[in-house]
């Protein structure tokens, strides 16, 4: 698992800051989530491949987190997509987009699916064999999901006490890892499922932007390998994180300690703060491993 | 008058280049001419106040050249803007703005007014004491406009025959020029629109793109000061112009020629070329005072 982090400050883009967007790959699938104006631009920058990016995971419809979609989307057209793209976001996303595509008479050559959230409980938006994606509800000004990003593991866990009842011979073992039945000398077939357990999950990295300090998501975070929460404001602002709906950069420190994660990455800045080292040094009071989000950072989990 | 070319290129925006945004700046008062995604950075770039700009005028809904307008109408609210904004633009325009604003619950601080367009003929959509602008119907893939800028003469003409019967001094011809009616010496009241005529304009600028070569919009461009037409291609690609509905070089030449305008700009170079000299060189074989816009680039008029 590989983070890119594309933007990572709150409100509108600068010369020097974009808005959010992260790239997380994962067994050479590339997420994209959340889709902040520019950043085509950025994905250009950090040398991303366009054509790898199948999926699109929005968070919610606050500017500053999907105004680049509608370009991405149009760019993709430009050149010659052929690939589908699902896109994973609120309800109303597929509107504004069509609207946009429609009006401008520029229909996309590529099957374009929307995957539209209404649920305020966590449920599985994507699964295949190497990943599965759950969201986070999060509490903002409008409705928001986290994601959350499991890394499957491809082999399964060996049930080591039926193995040794079948009395199957070391040599086996990774042909059962790998999911393969086994037939005994005496000619019987036992079935993978009976000599394995489901796989455990490799690495996790959770998103969580916006939201209000929220106790709630703990359950569904807990010990995952990074969590990336947003911390717009420092302690000194925390009457403004309340009125906005966001958290200071101690609350998500409070956050990874409770949930146990092993790495808290922290962005969505606040434009005011000048030196971003003090939400490093205001979580660090809580929690230890802390890692500064900063635009074209890459975090490998 | 002043033009700063805040992006010239076609399709979408890249590290080193931006789609379509200018700035005309017109006696203190700033529009913004199109509107591609990044507009916001170039505008923050080129050290442009927001609280300047007051009108926007989009030419048409495709994406490099209005993808930028709702982030700059959101952090327009972010900055606590106060004064109106006036947009103006085909129809269809405030369906996509308002519906962006209604799904992330970010209503404007500021009164949002939508001039819509649908006229096929040139029409008056803007006048002051300073400036008065027309559309330039140009011929697109979609419903698409050029504006024209006419900056007003402040002082009225004077009509030296009607002076001269009356035998007016010539220490009052500035308060002739300025609007001004004289009472004689007989005490009979002279109004200012007899001794008067309508002012001349002053500067003149057109800006035309998207569009095929089109013919009928000269007599509307005739003698401008400056023409920025639009030259997607080199003539080695006119299959390309015409087929996707824009022009070559030569034919923005050729419009500048025929129009008599006294200075042609070009820009929405298609990115394939590396090398965008090759359209002055290309140009210059038909009308010789040609300005490359480039991106940052500010031209006086």
């Amino acid at each position: 698992m590989k983070l890119t982090i594309l933007g990572c400050y709150a409100a509108t883009p600068r010369t020097i800051t974009n808005p959010t967007s992260q790239v997380l790959e994962i067994k050479n699938q590339m997420f994209l989530i959340d889709c902040g104006e520019g950043t085509q631009v950025q994905l250009r920058k950090h040398k991303i491949k366009f054509s790898r990016i199948n999926r699109i995971f929005i968070s919610h419809l606050h500017g500053d987190h999907f105004y680049g979609l509608i370009g991405l989307i149009s760019t993709f057209s430009l050149l010659n997509r052929e690939n589908d793209l699902h896109v994973y976001g609120p309800k109303g996303i597929k509107e504004i987009i069509l609207l946009q595509l429609k009006l401008s008479n520029s229909y996309t050559g590529y099957n374009l699916y929307f995957h539209e959230l209404e649920s305020k409980e966590s449920i599985v938006v994507f699964e295949d064999d190497n990943v599965i994606v759950h969201t986070i509800p999060l509490q903002h000004r409008v409705y928001t999901n986290g994601y959350l990003f499991k890394e499957k593991n491809t082999q399964r866990k060996l049930n080591i006490e039926a193995i040794e009842d079948y009395n199957i011979d070391k040599c086996y073992y990774q042909k059962i890892k790998f999911g393969g039945d086994i037939t005994l000398d005496n000619g019987k077939n036992i079935s993978n499922l009976e000599l394995t357990f489901e796989p455990d999950y490799e690495k996790s990295y959770a998103f969580c932007s916006d939201t209000v300090y929220n106790e709630d998501i703990i359950p569904l975070i807990k010990s995952v390998d990074a969590l990336y929460h947003e911390s717009t404001f420092l302690e000194t602002e925390s009457h403004l994180a309340i009125k906005t709906m966001h958290s200071t950069a101690r609350e998500a420190a409070t956050i990874a300690l409770k949930a146990n994660v092993k790495k808290l990455i922290m962005g969505h800045y606040s434009t005011r703060y000048g030196n971003i080292e003090l939400f490093k040094e205001e979580a660090k009071t809580i929690f230890n491993n802390v890692i500064l989000a900063n635009d074209g950072k890459t975090i490998e989990l």
